[in-house]
This record gives C-alpha cells, sequence and structure tokens, in this order.
C-alpha cells in the first residue's frame, strides 16, 4: 500500500469536494496551507457562500481511493506545490502586465509520462467543431502536424472532429500532444477515442481537474475550455458555429491574454461560419498555416535589430514564473523573497527557484537588503 | 452632321490629348474655362513640365470624329459640366471630411442609357481574379445577384473571372451592372466579352475615361482600377493573388475612404490567398454575403437611436454634392454661392442646386448675406 504526504491527501480531498476552480479555496490554501484548509472544508468551518457550494460533497473522501487508482493508471495527482505545476499559465494578466485574476484548478489528475510544465512550455490549442468537414480535417492536419513537427505541443479536447484530428495529426508526425477532460482521467470520453486518449496519455499527456470517475457534464465542458486556454500560447478555431464550445475556449484565450486565430474555409460552409464571424468582429486573428500561427503565437523572431529592441525583445523572452517575480521586483528599493511571493502571487519556493535565473540573464540583481529590478 | 457645343468640343479634345487624371488640367480648367484651357494645351502656351506631357498629342483633334462615332454607337461624352457628373465620388477625403485630393477624370466616355451620378448613386465594386476558380464564380455570383436584387449597382471591370461573374449575375437579376474598361468603350475587351460589354451597356452602362479607339495597356488598367473604387461605395475582392489588379482596386479604394472587404476561401486555394492576407493584414474587412457587404458599406440602418444620434445619422445621409456643399458651409457667418463653388469644389451650377435640397432637409439656411449652415 502507497504512502502518501499529508498534502497530497489533502489536494487530492479538495479536487473531489471542491470540483474546478475556486478563488477563495486558493486564498484558504495560500493563508492556512492546504493539510488545514482540507480540515475547514471538511469540518464546515467556512464562510456561509463557500460552505454551502461545499457541503454536499465534504463527506467525500476518496482521496486515497483516488490516488491509488491514478498510481494503477501510471497517473499522477499534480498541485501547486508541484515543481511540474504550469503556475503561470492560470492566471489572466491586466493591462499593465499584473496578475489580475486566478484561474487556477484546485489540481490537476494527469496520466502522461511528460512533465507537465514542460509539454505546455510552447504550445498552441486547436479546437473546432464536432462536427467537422473533410476541408477541417484536412487544415486541422495540416497545421498541427507543422506545428507539431515544429517543436510546439498541440493541445485540444480529445472529441471528435477537429479536436480529434489535431491530435492524431501530431501523434503522426510523432510530435507531442495534450488532451484535457471535462470528465476523469480514468474515463474515455467520448468512448470512440478510447485508443487515441491511450496515445496521447504516452505522447504529452491526458489532463483533467476532476477527479477520477467524474462524468462529463455542460458546465465541465465550459470549465474544461479555460484550462485549454490557459496551458497554450495562443487558440486556433479551424470550424466552429458561432455559439460553440470552440468559441468559448476562444472567449477564454482572449480574456487570459493569449492570442486567438481562426481559419477561414468556404463562405459556403456552415461549419466556417463561426470563424467567419470571429475574424469578421476582431474576435480572432485570421490564420492559413502554421507559419502564420507561428507568427502570431510564438516567441519573437531572431533577426538584427536594435539594441532598445533587443532588450525589449530580451524581456519579451520571460515567461511563466520568471515574468511573475520580474514584474514584482521593484525599479527602486529592494524586496524580500516573501514580499516577492506575495506580490507575485507565486509560492516561495517558486519565487526561490526564479531568481537566480533572473539574475544569471541579468533581469535581477541582490544586495543585503533584497532582490531588486536591472533594466 | 450634328452640331456640337464648343465646351463638348474641347473636353474631347482635351480627353484625347491628356488622357487620364490630371489635376493641373483640373486647375487650368477651373481658371481658364475649358475652351480656353483647350486652346492652351493646343498651342503649348502651358508650364514646361505639363506641356512635355502634352506635345506629342496636342495635334491630335480627333473631337468631332470621336463624339460621331460614340453618337453612332449611342454613347455620349459626359464631362464635369453635365449634370450626371459623378463629381463628388472622384474625390479623396482628409480625416475631417474634406476633400483632399481630386482623382476625377478629364472627362468620361459612356455607352449606355441610364444617368452615371443615378446609377452610381448606390453601388458595389466586385473585383477579383482573372483565373477564378468554381467557387470563387460560385460567390461572386451570390453576392452579385443578391446585392442587385437589392437594388445596388454592381461595379466591376469586365474581365475575365470575378469581373465577368459579377456582371453576369446583375444581368441575371434584371440588376445594373456598370463596366469601367481600360480601353476606348468601342473595344470590345477581352473579345470574348464583346457580347457581355453590349448587355452591360443595356444595364447601367460601359465607362471609360480614355477616348474611342485606346487600346489596354497596364497603366491603364491601374488608372482604371481608381474609377472601379471611385464610383463605388464599397469594394469586395473574390479572389485574387497578393499582388493583382483587385488588390491595386482595394488599395485606391482605401484611399478614396471606401470601405475594402475581401471573401475568404479555402485556405488550401492559392486563388484566396490574396483575400486571407488582406483580411490577416488589416487591408479588408471579412465578408461572407450581401449581408455582410450591406452591413458595411450600406447606409445607416433604420431603427430606434437617440436624438443625437438621429441627428448624426441624417448628417450620415448626405452625400455626394450635398456633402460637399454642407462641408463648406460656415457654422458662424455666411457665404456666398460663388464663395461655396470655390470651397467645395465644385461647379456653380451644382452648388445652386445642391443649396435648395440642403435648406429643405434643415441643413442650410440663407438670409440676405448669403447661405449658412444649420447644425
Amino acid at each position: 500500500m502507497t504512502i502518501y504526504d499529508p498534502d497530497t491527501l489533502a489536494w487530492a480531498y479538495l479536487s473531489r469536494v471542491v470540483q474546478g476552480p475556486s478563488t477563495y479555496l486558493g486564498t484558504l490554501v495560500e493563508q492556512l496551507g492546504v493539510q488545514e484548509a482540507a480540515r475547514c472544508v471538511r469540518t464546515g468551518d467556512l464562510p456561509l457562500e463557500f460552505r454551502e457550494k461545499t457541503q454536499a460533497r465534504a463527506h467525500l473522501d476518496t482521496a486515497r481511493r483516488d490516488l491509488d487508482l491514478m498510481e494503477a493508471m501510471g497517473g499522477r495527482l499534480v498541485t501547486p506545490q508541484s515543481p511540474e505545476w504550469p503556475a503561470w499559465r492560470m492566471l489572466a494578466f491586466d493591462g499593465l502586465g499584473r496578475a489580475a485574476e486566478d484561474n487556477s484548478p484546485c489540481a490537476l489528475w494527469v496520466v502522461g509520462s511528460e512533465k507537465l510544465a514542460d509539454v505546455t512550455e510552447r504550445s498552441i490549442a486547436i479546437v473546432g467543431t464536432r462536427a467537422s468537414t473533410s476541408y477541417g480535417d484536412h487544415v486541422t492536419a495540416e497545421i498541427a502536424g507543422d506545428l507539431a513537427a515544429d517543436g510546439w505541443t498541440v493541445i485540444s479536447g480529445a472529441a471528435f472532429g477537429i479536436d480529434g484530428a489535431a491530435h492524431r495529426a501530431t501523434l503522426g508526425v510523432g510530435g507531442v500532444t495534450v488532451a484535457v477532460l471535462a470528465c476523469g482521467v480514468d474515463r474515455a470520453y467520448p468512448s470512440g477515442h478510447a485508443r487515441l486518449l491511450q496515445q496521447i496519455a504516452r505522447s504529452g499527456g491526458v489532463v483533467s481537474e476532476y477527479p477520477p470517475g467524474t462524468t462529463p457534464a455542460k458546465f465541465r465542458f465550459l470549465a474544461r475550455n479555460r484550462l485549454v486556454a490557459a496551458m497554450s500560447d495562443g487558440i486556433v478555431v479551424v470550424e466552429a458555429g458561432w455559439r460553440s464550445g470552440a468559441r468559448n475556449t476562444a472567449t477564454w484565450g482572449r480574456r487570459l491574454g493569449r492570442p486567438v486565430m481562426a481559419v477561414p474555409g468556404p463562405v459556403t460552409s456552415a461549419s466556417s461560419a463561426g470563424c467567419h464571424r470571429m475574424i469578421r468582429e476582431g474576435e480572432a486573428l485570421l490564420v492559413a498555416n502554421a507559419s502564420d500561427v507561428v507568427d502570431v503565437a510564438g516567441p519573437v523572431g531572431v533577426g538584427d535589430c536594435s539594441e532598445d529592441e533587443a532588450a525589449v525583445r530580451a524581456l519579451d523572452s520571460l515567461s511563466g514564473n520568471s515574468r511573475l517575480v520580474y514584474e514584482a521586483l521593484p525599479g527602486s528599493g529592494s524586496r524580500s523573497v516573501n514580499q516577492l511571493a506575495e506580490e507575485s502571487g507565486l509560492l516561495i519556493n517558486h519565487v526561490r527557484a526564479t531568481l537566480p535565473l533572473l539574475e544569471l540573464e541579468g533581469f535581477a540583481g541582490s544586495d543585503t537588503t533584497g532582490w531588486f529590478r536591472i533594466k
């Protein structure tokens, strides 16, 4: 029998009881630690509003069983304390580049051999209608295949149609693909994609914020779309209706500051109508191929540029935790690691891991008073 | 033998000698009248630069022959003095709605029964590649047919491919279509469209700024594209390469303040690549059907709106000469008809015809000192 550490058991418990994103839970864990937060949820020692949301499931302590099942499947629970937690990906940024909204899931159930933060480091979401046409399948395969061959991870939702075409094309070129599910990772949904899901797990990973056994439901698809958007550097919609899951993912993308792209098609095809409308209404940029996608979502290209531009580009190269910590560094005076954790919203151990890298790249300096920004 | 009035003969002479747009000629006619301007051109009594441009053809006085030919064809010479001259259509406007650039042709040779100012009152240009696909032809026919059935004039260049499809679809629904040529209107170019050009002449009109007998040449196609854009309320590109005549027309459209639209297609089709790039780079708005086109180019819809909005919309409804004269009216003090002609760049008789309409609609008032603006 596997021995789980108490933090992991607490996260697993909370994931089962809370299900989905909760800003309140994030604050509670931040203030009390995860074990104490779990105790509060279990005993109902909570503000009324949050107690009402959790009390129906508070008695369900299936943490050990869920973790055992994950282990049996070769999976794991990734928590905000895990080194592979892609913390920054969940945050929405305001106009000044500050974290303005935390869309983190409680934890992520993952089946897959790759570390989550690694596989999502350079990733594009490709989503679209389940009722795709052969044109849509073809274009999806072209774009996904080219992106994957170029080293991009392709993220999608494992649905029939465009999602499936994106995963398959990526697997076809030996690329890395991640499926984010609206049900437990032990469930094959849709069941027709059971074998595909196994292949995806061996490639990049199958991910869900819902504990094992959770069945898909409409609100879970909407929450799942937020994770697809959050984990990617950009969202490409290929064939979608106007009111569609794909457009919901795109809306999340804009909210999270991700570039949203759409592929046009024949105006005679109803399947492309949503894409056309998104482009027309300024909700998405038109892309016709992988090269267009990289132009929009990729890192700034290498080339001749002035020193000023070089500095801006170097700064642009900061991403994830590095970016958050850099933004938290003061331009004058200095801050302690604790203060930087508070300011950036990151865990202290993440701040501590990031600062030496920033120093190495010439973005941060330190003295006896603390850390400061170097511009 | 038809007797032509001396002004008409002078315009016909100038059209043959000057060929194409000339700002200098416009100024010369404005200052000296058309007969004296023609005399200056004929005798070389001109500034060096303009003399050099005209001296090679100055001896060609084919005016009477050209006008006879037009009459035999059932055509006519439309000049800036003609009531049907669509004066305002040739002007580019600056950010403040003032005429900033005059792209007027010297005169227009027209075969067609309808008055030019009337048929271009509410008109859309539809242009595209000569090497159209069946998809492009189909979409062009759908859009042109729907616009024409809705009372819009469809303007194009009578070329093979998209142009031809636009003209044909308009004729097919009994609509009004205008072809602007880069050669004399007595020439059927392309010759394969000889019968189509006859049908277009019976519908709306076949128009050229070049005198009879002029052969097509590359620079004339580019100048012709300016007229296609100028005569329309919006330009729709269906299937075009990146460096194409259609894109040149679109560029003229933007310069003249016309909305430019492009129809997407399969990203697998090279014929749609130019349209996609124009949309991606913000040179054109995506439109998928006639309804989208009307949304972009049409008059402001009727609906509930506040009084302020109603006022703005009423002002927006002013177009052509009305708009130019309104802009020339002073907000305080008053101006004479002569001053308004000078200010608006319109001929005195046009200003005189427009003022009573503006007064009727409550935009202008008059007293013993002259005319003023009512807001």
